[in-house]
């Protein structure tokens, strides 16, 4: 018989979970097809089919998942009462939260009991999500929203020690995202990170996935403007043409756009999205501009626009400009379910700790220490041959 | 003491060729930086440097490179006075010419004396070049207009004997770069072709290269609108982002658009640039219009718009829009420069017939038989191992 | 009580056509705003109000225009089960049809008996529309596919008399739009011309309309790209920036790009779009080149994209590029109602032959001699002293 | 004899000013065609012609204007060794300045002595000016750069005696541009702010000019982005299509895009960019977003990225997208010379205070007391009703 995965999602309630719940329901009633999910054209040994995903996940609202993707907008009512249907009878987990570390952000749907409560709450939900749906698996994959970025001198966040002493002591430090990194690690499963915020790439978190050999992979999506900087990046690093400056600028009205209008969880969305060129390039850009506004008539459509200033030969200069008219939640869904089933996959092959090859994934790959491979052509070369399947 | 190359031009009097000559002694003079220079990091045992190469060539028109440079408004009189002062004693070889073909374009110096005679002085100008500049050793770049397609039935391009014998015959059939092409590898002498014009790329000619084991590479230099097409559409092939429609088109000004409103010879053009999409995504993508357009106003700059129509997950429709605002001859030129140290390293390593590992700078990419590699990081990756030195 | 118009439209079951139709529909029932309708804002005496506008015409499909309208797909089935619904029991009536002039465009509800006979039977449509409706007056809009340009030596349209004969000899010269204006007019009922076709701008019909004293106007409606040429150009000409090139092209996927599939609807397309620019400028503008291009993955929806070449102070080049993503339909049907309204508004005030203040809505507007006006804000000025009411 | 006009421009070292005065240099000299002059085809009794216009200038720099106009890179040495040669032998006047006003521009061409210092050197400037070049009449216009908003509660800007008060007792509220302009007025002298700085358009400056009848206009010369805000916007509004957002970004690299670094100065900038567009469409567009951003890579080239997104019948959504790519100094500088010949005609017609009918060259223009006209094609109307003279 087929192996069950279950899916078990931080932010169940926002418009990527939502998004991809729907999107495999739909697939399993048939009224869905794979187009968007990267991997849907390979044949891997051990790779769970998309039939066999079940998912559950926390949230800081108690709506049903289906109230909450009508309230997203990348879903329909159509959806809803057809294939999608599933979604009126899910309802989210309590979560936990901080204000303190996601302004923006609040709900009543929240865990209490001190940090360490918190975890084992945490823990619980694992495991009765895993015997009530007979699952052979579960992985944990963040979606909530950005988080600030933690305090450069925050003692908890330096060693293994410290952060356990900090969870004891309820330290506002840690964050939610850790708290969820921490619990699942704990309980041997596999977590990654779609979000930018910082969670099991803090040092005694790493070193707590490594040691007890659980898959963990990060961080932040990489889908719409930042994918096409590091398909285009490499191609004019291998035409030697000189990048003089790179101006990126984004429009969007989802509730991730809302999230950023807290300056502070714009911070760490503006330094996962920064390091990318000059890493590809091998120089520093030095006008490399990105902005993001919060323009409420696109809803979940996101606009990119894109000025890359050129030298080439005999010193002439030269400009490519991208407009990218996409979709947030359509882009990140099929992303958060293909990094959930090679999660899976590492943990079945018995590979742990950070999952490099995942790093095409992510807009701030997570390594074991080295530089992060940045450009979309090697990371997809890397990822392939580690995946080892056929393209059908 | 170092070895020094002759690069012999077919069309040394066009933008390309005497933007690439100026280059080349701008960087002798030291008035000229590595930008735009693909291979320029490279480390490779026995590839010519930049300093070594010799330039001569043919042309329909017999005026100096420094005026025809002019003419073309590439470089100007800043650079013409400075480190490109060679071009002004540098004069054209007679060239072959054939109204026929590329109707737009003639001129009056012009090699008389039949396809047998043709062929004989272009080797003669080939020893010549040689021993006057003191050259180790010589290849070919064919950087004219572009020709016409030749006719399906033309009984002369269909085997080597029928070829020789069209040559006897002064057969209309045989076209002037199909005239360098054989002289060329009759020469021992590499050829390669940046036009989109047939020539080594017929069966008779590509057999004889293999025969004599001469490298042969083309056709038409992959530079702007191509190049970036070979380089998204990989990238949305493995996100699994379907491409509805792409519809591409160009507007410049100089002679090469003014060669393309010649109908016979767009289609050639047209013809390398229509196979790219659905060879790199492996399905056919029905909207796909290219178009071309002679538009004064810019002159040698050349503006290319695309637009991609995008089906992601759940069947959402997305679109991609570039813009790119370059410069013809210099995107091209620097590629002209490479393609010739590429050859004369095959040269020199023994490797004759159809080089596939120079497929990244065309787009049509000649093979020895199978289809050709159009993703331009798979023909980068080709290239590279090929060159096997180190980035520096 | 509210006196009642009747539109009786030519193609009635089109695009445009059952955009107007569902759209004022909708209105009665309250369920759609007024946005998009230009003079909704305007308090003229005699101008009909929206909601006592009654439709009907011709189509050579005999399909309900609920199942035209789906097949369109501007509106969708929503629509139809609600504010629409009326579409669902409205037939289009016999039509005039001509494979002659208009190659890609045929049906089987086809009007029969030679010109004169489907003159009265024209005439007697309008004749009977009024009586069942109830109608106070009736104008004629033509809505239906671009006709062919008429040969230059047709004899027919040169002069009343030859026309006269022309019809009576069943003259393939005569096209379908020229009897539906020739019937209207002779009915005392005012004709518009929305499309590109030649009708009642042939000098036999105008001088015909000017003699019975009916108000005639056209041609072909002013929507999109050619909309905001005529906005910038005269902006551009008081800033005295200098049009070297203006280059135009544009992707649509609906009937109507594929009419101008045949190369003859084309060039009636081209030729009301191309006499634009140096009427408003004053000079001509060499490199103009406007390019039409049908591409299936955009249906309804249209894409003009614009690059304007600019020469400024001390001789400096500048470029404007304009992308608009419009809906042409959308844009094209609120402007098929004020010119039924205006019409109206005209026949009302007793000014009969070609309505020179109507030019603003057409592309190329018909005068009663003279050179037209194209500035759009001119027009918008003319049209405004005109109506002389104030704006809400 | 032919009389004479003296420009005296606040910021004479700038960009615009140099780009100006050289300009017309070269219009003098022959080698300048009169491309970018809005006023260039215009027959009007009184107005000066270009030739016949004199410059000097106040500036913080010392530098001569050819060494001034080096650095902005607008005109190179070519200009510079031959039509424009005049100014290397000009010299900027010692200038007012605060650091306190505009934080990122200061110099040691400074003028000291106290506000009613300042005012009395820079009257004798004046005089001095029109003496040493046998002058007719002087105008002065404001092209320094762009100082911040003052603040709401400064006492001295209240009334004309707490004004003078201010000047006798050296208040800081008082801003450079303020003492200029109060310079010019007392001395009977035109006054024109090409800036967006406060001056004449403070009440007790503005009363000033009424009552000493001497010509004033402002303010913030309206050239590219906001320039097309206010000539397509009037033709969303009279089509009836609803701006639901407007979102425009800058990027420029010239010492402008560097003054507006500062967060103060950027203030008075979006400040008159902001209120365009509500005033033109007559409903708040809630989603208007501008922004400003230094990026070196263009020098004083300016690029401009406008999406507007539009509602239109039926509820449908469209989007319009411009992308200008221009040049700041060549747009700004012909409206500076002409903004100085209206002055001056004015001042000869005895038409005194603010001149409304200027306002089609500013971004806020400034009224006699009622809400400004902000549409373009509404301010050319007002403009050429005023000059009565005929097009060429």
């Amino acid at each position: 018989m087929a192996e069950r995965l279950g899916v078990a999602i931080v932010g169940v309630g926002g418009a990527v979970a939502t998004t991809a719940i729907a999107g495999i329901e739909m697939i399993k009633a048939g009224s869905n097809s794979l187009d968007g999910l990267p991997l849907a054209d390979r044949d891997v040994a051990g790779m769970v089919p998309y039939r066999d995903i079940v998912f559950g996940g926390w949230d800081l609202t108690g709506d049903t998942l289906g109230d909450c993707a009508l309230r997203h907008g990348v879903i329909g009512k159509a959806e809803l009462a057809d294939g999608a249907a599933a979604l009126n009878d899910m309802r989210p987990w309590k979560a936990a939260g901080s204000t303190g570390y996601c302004a923006n952000i609040d709900g009543s749907n929240k865990l209490e009991g001190g940090h360490r409560g918190v975890v084992k709450q945490i823990q619980d939900d694992l495991r009765r999500f895993r015997e009530e749906k007979s699952l052979d698996r579960v992985v944990v994959v963040n979606l909530a929203s950005t988080e600030r970025v933690p305090n450069a001198g925050d003692a908890a966040l330096r060693s293994r020690e410290a952060f356990e002493r900090g969870l004891d002591e309820d330290d506002a430090a840690i964050s939610p995202a850790m708290l969820y990194a921490y619990a699942a690690i704990d309980a041997d499963t596999p977590y990654a990170n779609f979000t930018p915020s910082v969670a099991a790439d803090i040092a005694p978190l790493a070193d707590f996935a490594a040691e007890r050999n659980v898959p963990v992979a990060g961080k932040d999506g990489k889908t719409g403007q930042t994918f096409m900087k590091t398909v285009i990046a490499p191609a004019l690093r291998d035409r030697a043409l000189h990048v003089d400056g790179w101006f990126s600028t984004n429009i969007l009205g989802n509730s991730d756009g809302l999230a950023l209008d807290d300056p502070k969880s714009l911070q760490s969305k503006l330094g996962t999205k920064g390091s990318v060129l000059n890493s590809i390039l091998g120089y520093p850009v030095e006008d490399h501009i990105v902005m993001i506004h919060y323009y409420r008539p696109r809803g979940d459509d996101k606009e990119a626009w894109d000025n890359i200033d050129l030298t080439g030969f005999m010193g002439q200069k030269m400009q490519l400009k991208l407009n990218f008219l996409c979709k947030d939640s359509i882009l990140a869904a099929p992303l958060a379910i293909e990094i959930a089933r090679c999660l899976d996959l590492a943990k079945q092959r018995g590979e742990g700790g950070v999952q490099e090859q995942m790093g095409l994934f992510f807009k701030l790959p997570q390594t074991k220490g080295g530089e992060p491979v940045h450009s979309f052509p090697e990371q997809q070369l890397i990822l392939d041959t580690w995946l080892g399947g056929k393209r059908a």
